[in-house]
């Protein structure tokens, strides 16, 4: 598996039995040494921090560049005595790395291999034969080139490059004239970038009267940062060996080594609060505190990974394997992102959206009528999350549906639904769910008021992809008038009455599930003539209901909801909180199903992963029907952060991150392909596996029930922690134990994830099976 | 009023009857020019664009160190004869503006001086007698010191001091070694603080091999910015003359000027569009589109005011005097709070919490239960709005009462309210509201399911503090007794039976209502004895109902329904989604009561007006209820983004901000002042005013009704078009017409807004009045 390097912070410091204890105490690490510009005494930061280190210590320069003329490996090492150098790439030109490459007509050392190259120099030094006391004060440096956003010889910024180790850094400031703002911009692109910078270092030259300090420190965030005036530099006639020697310099470094290990220890004791006070004064969703075991401490995270921090441990990355429930969608710690919602915090803060535009909501909305709306949608109304975009949904259905059937309106409205649905927790969307363990026992309002069809679902069993069509719907002449279309187009001798061969042929739009209409149409005819009750909206999460356990609705059932409601002009809304924008290798689940709702609402991948906004798209005859004469007859829903700047800045950038994937999607008619499809129909026959549902960036496990069924199931729990020990965090939905990963995530990280998987459920049924340590 | 300067954009646009043309064309305009560090060639440049411009132009230099042996004025001008230059503040150090001042041992420039002297500098250049052509294709530029983080005077950087300008900006950038990484942290400081960057000029020296443009164009969002590399620069020996009339130079500075002009112009156009578009995609929340009229384009926001642009009259100021829907909280813009926010987004992410803990979660919590939650709350639920923080309240609430009482458990659950209540639009908190506009129409769902009790309000009458008794409560025996308390500590004789003599009086903890215990002891006891209903939960906003009409509910009558409500184990709720975090001049409303609740909501204010984030304080003894063997039995509601590190990332920092309130509060008994209560008690004698509700940072005027009662009455919407002439944003609530500042507003702006809202008010009484134009 595809690791971040956060790993490697856990291969510095776990060197042996007494390491965890080091660790603890903050000692051996890796420091990140930074500068604001070239040329301000970054080598010498790195030489006189390792000499003051009482003990052999680490030294390495990935990228060198004007070699050998500059060799900050021999400066350091002329210093710090004590310290084991590596230069790892060396190029002649005294320019950046991307350049300096360039010039020498040799192509660039790829980021992958300069990974590696990092890696192994500190596995070496880590295979050291060091005292006990060596071993729990040494400490290591990675020195960068050049400033904090120079490029590393693949053009990437060094910043950028090294985010996923998020290796503690020390900025040496520029002490020179223009150098409060170099140092200052360099330490807000570290911070950007998620980067702690315990310490900012100055350099004054000789005689300097300027005192950068003071201007920095009043920009800097003392709360994680302090700064430091090094002694001047000496005159350039004398010797930095004097300057090195000087009591006052060792003693300033000692004490700014001191302080380093000191902020990281209390880093470190501050984190083992964090996990030991968390159970007490969080409440947890979705959690039975009792039954509350063991957390994670979250120290960062990226790409698909979170750097967790353990206190017997330390740092290790764990896959965040559900998305941080089903929400990344750019990766965590993307700089884009960050970069935009700054620039937008910046420019706006959040700004009324009623009576108003801005540029953040207005491009968005128009990509969004442009994409998923595009056909058929010509309203945007914002709100927070899925919940709500769905209350919005809900009455702006009802409204329409009151002002087409007057007549009607003194009825009960209910909803038509899917058994297993799931729109949310607040409760108007709560009653247009079925009773289940979400919501029976939650509040005493609960009530569900809709007619519920009972799904037949698809799904891989033994291998094969299989129709399970409930008995509801199971006829007399045979099943296999399920299978094909009206236009029996689809020829039938493709289908063997049971199965699909591929998962394409599901989702073959000749599949109109004409068959399913019957019952569906009778079950609608006789709720509307009941005298007492009106179908105000048909709701649906299309393709995948995922809360319900991940489940894939034949298409052709929802095809042929959906004509039988339009042909009684019951408004159609598509929940596509889950299935919307990529999660399901397409762009939304309509496109899947190809039909188009009348309202539908979308939230989590919206953002990309990062702060809360949703938005309900309507048809213009939905929002005609609110319109008149007075503010009564207006939606009067809204929320004080309609349309907020900065989520709709972190909105469009997501969309710009995903706007290749469209291009991959058209490439074939197939839906994106993130697992393999040969993997999920092995893993279906693995002993205790049900089946397997596969669909864009889902991949879901049904176990054999144990402890009931429905959410509150515990079958996959031991599971799940077969997965936590080997790295990987999930969420189960009962019996369902799924991982997802980010629609931009490559298919080799998946590869990787489902060889643990396999590994996890194998030893399952492994007799006295005991957990072996984890080992990367 | 103190108007940010976006002002000064319009004062120079706008030049004579046909400016407005030229301003749409985009040609005349100021430009900031920064500097990636110092000795970058921002004088260069300035000159050269300047020299480009075929008219008459202006050159500023707000502060000029090393002065006089370095003069950028004279530089400018020896090139760009047509500049009209001028040097604002000169010191003779050649360090940083904030040293030299120290140095030449002169107090600083404060900052308000520097504005003053720059709007006075275009001022002037705005009174020369140009020709229509040139009022045409004139520009300015103000030159800035050192880098884009240099300070100025103050030790503020240059980039905070010109925020409030926020013109656009030409980056000069670093050519030189080191230069990607100085270039690229200047610009990603500049869009951090909002700013438009539409281009970076690079200046090579003679000779130079290195080519940052590269490297820089890699990393800057090119859809806002371009770059370009001007000629090289000419070896020192030879003069800048022949460089400044060589063709290739010439021809270079008219395009970057071309190009500059073209993205002002397209900015325009695009904001010209979005005016007329908006109105075709948005669904506006509370909006009756029918009668919609003007709208605002918010181009950026800084403080209490919005700038926004018309295309007819360019860019002006409003006040957002509403605070952007009752959530501004540190104003707009804020640095302090994109830089938090750009470090959580670069950080994490999003990362989940249930099973886990991060950093910023936890401190928020932790500070939260230290701050509003102590004494009484010991745990934390993270939701996303106000609507969702109280649907979970509920919850809770229902829940405890069930296991406190499970005899009463299949009753009928009802909740005690208050007339007038608002606790949001999600179908559960909907319900926890008595009938009105809000909801009466909206959804067929919706059901009232409260005892609600018509309250008695305190507001200014004709100049007097008084108290208005429903006649529910009024007694035989006379209303005196509802001034005091039970203890008659309160000296009767201070009250004359109708007024208080002052604001302070009414909080005065020594009213604690006993006097209107005996109906709400009977109203409840009535209701719990029927047999068929229970009372799970007492939910109230403390003090002041905001969507109600911002009514200041008497706190003596609140302590008394609290009282009654724990005689009777009824679950406290208080609502402080609008109350909470200083909106009333103390922490909470709860403060203001002295009452604690058992479970209270809290958002808007948390995240300082930036992001949806909410949270749900409850005390121990309610999250018990919860605990058992069975997840079934745990709060199964929960959100994508529970306790998002990016918004927990804004609201830590808003708390920061929100510290020295506490202080502020500390210092005197009072609530914290931001109106003159003598100027509201003279507003309320104003002729069409029935009555004044002043309270922390709110100002609320009620009006004659007309057009009926509640939320649709339009009495106001007049003087909310008299408001918006005169560049105040509101958003009035039927017939109330009220203002809000942020908790970090100074007195003095409140003044300066008092001045206009009195002006409008008087206006409204002219008969025949016409508005004039908006003077500033």
């Amino acid at each position: 598996m595809q690791r971040n390097l956060n790993f490697l912070k856990r291969v510095f410091s776990t060197q042996g039995k007494d390491a965890a204890a080091a660790q603890a105490s903050g000692k051996n690490i890796l420091y990140q040494v930074w500068g604001a510009n070239t040329d301000v005494g970054k080598s010498i930061l790195s030489a006189a921090l390792l000499k003051a280190v009482d003990a052999p210590a680490l030294y390495i320069k990935p990228v060198q560049t004007g070699y050998p003329s500059s060799d900050d490996s021999a400066f350091v090492n002329k210093f710090a005595k004590n310290a084991t150098t590596s230069t790892l790439v060396a190029v002649e030109a005294p320019v950046s790395p991307d350049l300096a490459f360039d010039i020498a007509s040799i192509p660039a050392v790829p980021e992958h291999e300069l990974r590696r190259l990092i890696l192994n120099a500190v596995y070496s030094f880590n295979e050291k034969d060091l005292s006990q006391s060596a071993k729990a004060s040494t400490i290591g440096v990675i020195e960068t080139a050049g400033g904090v956003l120079s490029p590393v010889p693949s053009g990437q910024t060094q910043a950028d490059f090294y985010r996923q180790f998020r290796f503690p850094g020390v900025l040496v400031g520029d002490s020179k004239l223009g150098g409060i703002s170099t140092t200052l911009g360099a330490y807000e692109a570290l911070r950007l970038r998620g980067y702690d910078v315990p310490a900012i270092v100055l350099f004054p030259e000789h005689g300097s009267i300027l005192e950068n300090e003071h201007s920095i420190e009043r920009n800097v965030d003392l709360e994680y940062t302090s700064i430091f005036r090094a002694p001047n530099l000496p005159a350039p006639e004398n010797s930095l060996e004097e300057y090195f020697e000087n009591a006052d310099v060792v003693s300033f470094f000692q004490n700014l080594l001191g302080h380093i290990r000191f902020v990281n220890a209390a880093s470190e004791t501050s984190m083992a609060e964090m996990l030991s006070d968390a159970k007490k004064i969080f409440w947890y969703p979705f959690t039975q505190h009792e039954n509350l075991d063991k957390i994670l401490c979250i120290d960062s995270a990226y790409g698909d990974n979170y750097a967790c921090f353990d206190p017997d441990t330390g740092f290790s990355d764990v896959a965040d394997a559900f998305g941080s429930w089903w929400t990344t969608g750019v990766g965590h710690g993307n700089v884009g992102i960050a970069r935009a919602m700054g620039n937008a915090a910046g420019r706006y803060g959040h700004v009324t959206l009623p009576g108003a535009v801005h540029e953040n909501a207005f491009k968005l909305a128009k990509l969004m009528l442009n994409g998923p709306g595009k056909g058929w949608a010509s309203r945007v109304f914002f709100s927070d999350n899925g919940s709500t975009a769905l209350e919005v949904a809900l009455k702006m259905a009802f409204r329409k549906r009151s002002v087409d059937f007057p007549e009607r309106a003194h009825l009960t409205q209910k909803i038509v639904g899917i058994e297993g649905a799931y729109h949310g927790d607040t409760l108007g969307v709560m009653d247009c769910a079925p009773e289940s363990d979400y919501n029976r026992k939650q509040t005493p309002w609960y009530k569900p008021r809709g007619l519920f069809f009972e799904p037949p679902l698809v799904s891989i069993l033994d291998g094969v992809w299989t129709l399970d069509i409930p008995s509801s719907l199971q006829s007399n002449s045979g099943d296999e008038k399920f299978f094909g279309g009206s236009e029996a187009a689809v020829e039938s001798s493709e289908y063997d009455g049971k199965t699909f061969t591929s998962r394409d042929q599901i989702f073959d739009s000749k599949r109109d599930g004409a068959a399913y209409s019957e019952f569906i149409a009778a079950s609608l005819d006789a709720a509307l003539s009941s005298g007492s009750d009106d179908l105000g909206a048909l709701i649906i999460e299309p393709v995948v209901q995922a809360a319900g356990g991940m489940r894939v609705i034949d298409p052709a059932f929802q095809r042929a909801l959906i004509r039988e409601a339009r042909k009684r002009e019951i408004p159609v809304i598509f929940d596509e909180v889950f299935t919307g924008l990529w999660r399901l290798g397409s762009e939304t689940g309509a496109e899947l199903l190809g039909e188009a709702p009348d309202i539908a609402a979308y939230a989590k991948l919206l953002t990309g992963g990062t702060v809360p906004l949703s938005l309900t798209l309507a048809a213009g005859k939905v929002f005609n029907s609110f319109l008149g004469q007075s503010t009564k007859d207006a939606l009067l829903h809204g929320h004080s952060y309609t349309g907020h700047p900065i989520g709709c800045a972190a909105a469009l950038e997501s969309l710009k991150q995903y706007a290749p994937l469209s291009a991959k999607r058209a490439q074939s008619e197939s839906i994106i392909r993130y697992w393999d499809e040969g993997f999920a129909k092995e893993l279906s026959c693995f002993p205790g596996v049900v089946g397997i549902t596969e669909i864009g960036t889902v991949l879901a496990v049904e176990l054999e029930p144990e402890g009931g069924e429905g959410y509150a199931a515990t079958g996959s729990l031991a599971l799940q922690k077969r997965l936590l020990e080997r790295g990987v965090m999930t969420r189960p939905l009962g019996n369902v134990l799924y991982v997802m990963v980010s629609p931009v995530t490559e298919q080799k990280y998946c590869k990787s994830l489902s060889k643990i998987i396999s590994d996890a459920i194998l030893s399952m049924n492994e007799p006295n099976h005991d957990v072996t340590e984890y080992s990367g």
